[in-house]
């Protein structure tokens, strides 16, 4: 809501606040329905008192517009043209309900929300702060982009050959070894797992994920009917796959480097393991790779990499590194696979944006992409240890942790079980806003992931100053 | 495939070859039961004589790594690892063939292919020629483009706020009067078929549209599980959708303006009479109005802009106008629908480039974008007459046709129903690829949608030559 009335108007703000709901009502732009913010946030938004407020709703409840149900709020009931002229409308919210894909989670919804309001200190978010984009670099680097008409019409299904090629020649630094053709470019990981999802997999099936899982805050498995399976990182691998998998189809979703959302990384045996048991049991794997440049130290091995059979499904993206605005991820897998998600993607969006794959291009063929990830990963050490040191002072009665190894997050373990829905909205209440482990993990009441890597060093060190007084 | 033997290397071709395939099939890129192309396309790809491929093929199959199935080409049987260590694979092809998503018809994927040979002579695409795509001028603008750090993170669930103000404004001219609010940015205009698809209806759906439709050339509602239902344009509307939609949810998808692929626009009188019966059986619309700025005369009014009751979701793009490679398209609809789709956005790949929202916002407020489309429209209108002048000269005896209007299609009827797979296939051996009528109704042997928006003057005359020398 960006209107506001205007005080130097003719108008009164009462008439004019009358005026702007009735117009949204009579376009159908608020359908039957609709629920209204409560009073104190309307007048806040709209920067008038909130008996102003209760005016016009008293108004338009007369008119037969909005009704009020108690401690429900307030709706749209009506809209001027279905009075005037008794005509119908379709029943959206009906539609909504009916429809195939799951809303996100009440809390998730929440934070995509509450991450527009720029007072709030962010201490879960996934992202990088503004102040840690190469935003100036980016911008200049647009005058060096020459575009080609060929280039910026329809995509070829598999995305822009210039940028696989330097992609193949990328990927092998990270031992992977594979051709352009053997590459997707997607817009971002999360639509690789959404074409994976429906491109390779019947309904029903298994999707094993570690325990507790980024996935169970996105849905793009869970949405296509599959069903998830957590898997605990020291549980007997081979048994728990074997049971859980049966007849179905399945796949196991891992990221082995800074696994999201407790930032651990497996060791190279570990990978050798599972890739061994998944291989036997024939269980493709998706691996999720778009962290692994964030690593403080070396990284240990791609699975991609010790891969001999084609059954890694490998996943990169440089949303956490560049700019997640650019919306460009990419897949490794064998080509009868890349070719079937490729003419998925071509059903679904026709392919992802031209101008985002020629920056991308141009980022990694001229150095300008691994000179910035290599100051980036020095800026988050430090804020790290920052971080770590507020924990240190502050934190070590009441939770533990383990000192992060790279990339955005560290999984603080609170002694007892207080991060529940209450603490999050509380904490909303006092502008911070926390990423709570139940959404990686529905039992979870322990932990939060913390991000280092959003705010700045003053609302971090606030915002858990807010979160210790009210735990 | 782009690579090719080094003709100075001390190696032959031959073990280049055997090397290449070798190191495909072993990093699992080339699973079992990859189909090689042809000897012939083989030889052709790599710059060799056919006996050389014969060799190599001959070789790997004593190797074991390659089987030839009589009639049907030769195909990976094993690969290294698996013959060495017994190791298994996933059994890909398993897992795509039972997976949900419908593959692309046989027909599109050949053209989807086909179009990537720069050779050939496409009178079927709906795109714009390079020549008339404004790539300087694009190259240009990006050195206007300031960004913000904010705006390069992920964006909000709708899509850039500035984008979506300028749209509001914009949308005006069209006679569509909405907020921001109801405004969510998508990815193209066929993004916003499969948002609505998996986010407003439930399985089984009837989905209405017009006769034929641009819906069978795609899967959006298809794959999700929805029953389509034509409706031929002169028949009794009202019955039929009364009788079509019986208890269950229904959605009416029409292309008003210019109509893909028949190019032929709605009446006003039309407009109002689908909004009324529709209205009357709640069944809201879907109207695509991605080709309206390229009418040669005045347009019809929008249907969005006869709208009272928030019934019809309003899709527009830019990708038929400025560029396909920014995947820029918009939604309107009411606000509760535009924050349903925008949540399923967020869970399917966390917005559109924010480059591209910025390229598109600049175009579109700095006067840009009317100044380029009023130019294109020109060009197509010079373009339609070329096309309709061959026409008059050579096809009148054998087809018929209604002059352009605008856009980019000539829906071309032959009197006998000759347009069939075989002529499809015969056409791109002579280097033309056309659009059969059968793709929009598999029942319609009649019909080629030719794109005059696409090749250039010589290759439609030749194209078009071709075509006439094969009926």
């Amino acid at each position: 809501m960006q209107w506001k009335p205007d005080r130097h108007s003719h108008l009164s703000l009462h008439i004019q606040i009358v005026d702007w709901m009735k117009t949204h009502i009579e376009r159908g732009e608020w359908t039957v329905g609709t629920k209204l913010p409560p009073q104190r946030k309307l007048a806040e938004l709209l920067g008038v008192n909130r008996s102003t407020i209760i005016d016009v709703l008293d108004e338009l409840k007369a008119d037969g517009l909005l009704e009020m149900k108690r401690g429900a709020g307030t709706f749209v009931s009506n809209n001027s043209w279905n009075v005037l002229l008794n005509k119908s409308q379709p029943d959206w919210h009906k539609h909504i309900q009916a429809s195939i894909h799951k809303p996100n989670y009440h809390t998730i919804q929440l934070i995509n929300e509450y991450e527009q309001d720029s007072c709030i200190i962010r201490l879960g978010t996934g992202e990088l702060s503004p102040d840690l984009l190469p935003t100036k670099l980016l911008e200049q680097s647009l005058q060096s982009i020459s575009l080609n008409a060929r280039d910026i019409g329809y995509s070829e299904p598999k995305g822009s050959k210039r940028l696989r090629i330097i992609l193949s020649d990328y990927l092998q630094k990270r031992g992977i070894h594979t051709s352009p053709e053997s590459i997707l470019i997607v817009s971002g990981a999360l639509q690789a797992l959404q074409l994976i999802s429906v491109g390779l997999l019947e309904q029903q099936s298994i999707i094993f994920q570690e325990h507790p899982s980024y996935l169970n805050s996105v849905h793009p498995f869970q949405s296509a009917g599959m069903q998830m399976v957590s898997v605990k990182r020291n549980e007997r691998l081979a048994e728990t796959l074997k049971a859980g998998s049966g007849k179905k189809q399945s796949l196991f979703y891992t990221i082995p480097t800074l696994h999201n959302p407790t930032g651990s990384s497996l060791t190279p045996e570990e990978r050798k393991r599972l890739l061994e048991i998944c291989a036997e049991l024939q269980i493709p794997i998706i691996e999720d790779d778009v962290y692994h440049e964030l690593l403080f130290e070396e990284s240990p091995p791609a699975m991609k990499s010790l891969d001999q059979t084609g059954q890694v499904l490998y996943v990169g993206s440089v949303s956490k590194t560049l700019s997640p605005g650019l919306r460009i991820g990419w897949v490794v897998a064998p080509e009868p696979v890349i070719n079937r998600l490729a003419d998925i993607k071509m059903q679904t969006d026709y392919g992802s944006s031209a101008f985002s794959q020629e920056i991308v291009a141009h980022w990694l063929s001229s150095g300008l992409y691994e000179e910035h990830v290599a100051s980036l990963r020095q800026q988050l050490k430090g804020r790290s240890l920052f971080v770590e040191s507020i924990l240190n002072e502050n934190f070590r009665r009441i939770a533990t942790w383990e000192k992060s190894m790279g990339g955005f997050y560290i999984w603080l373990r609170f002694n007892e079980p207080v991060v529940n829905k209450a603490l999050f909205l509380k904490l909303i209440k006092q502008k911070v806003l926390i990423n709570p482990g139940y959404i990686y993990d529905p039992s979870d009441l322990h932990h939060i992931r913390l991000s280092y890597a959003y705010a700045t060093l003053e609302e971090l060190k606030e915002g858990l100053y807010i979160l210790l007084n009210n735990i």
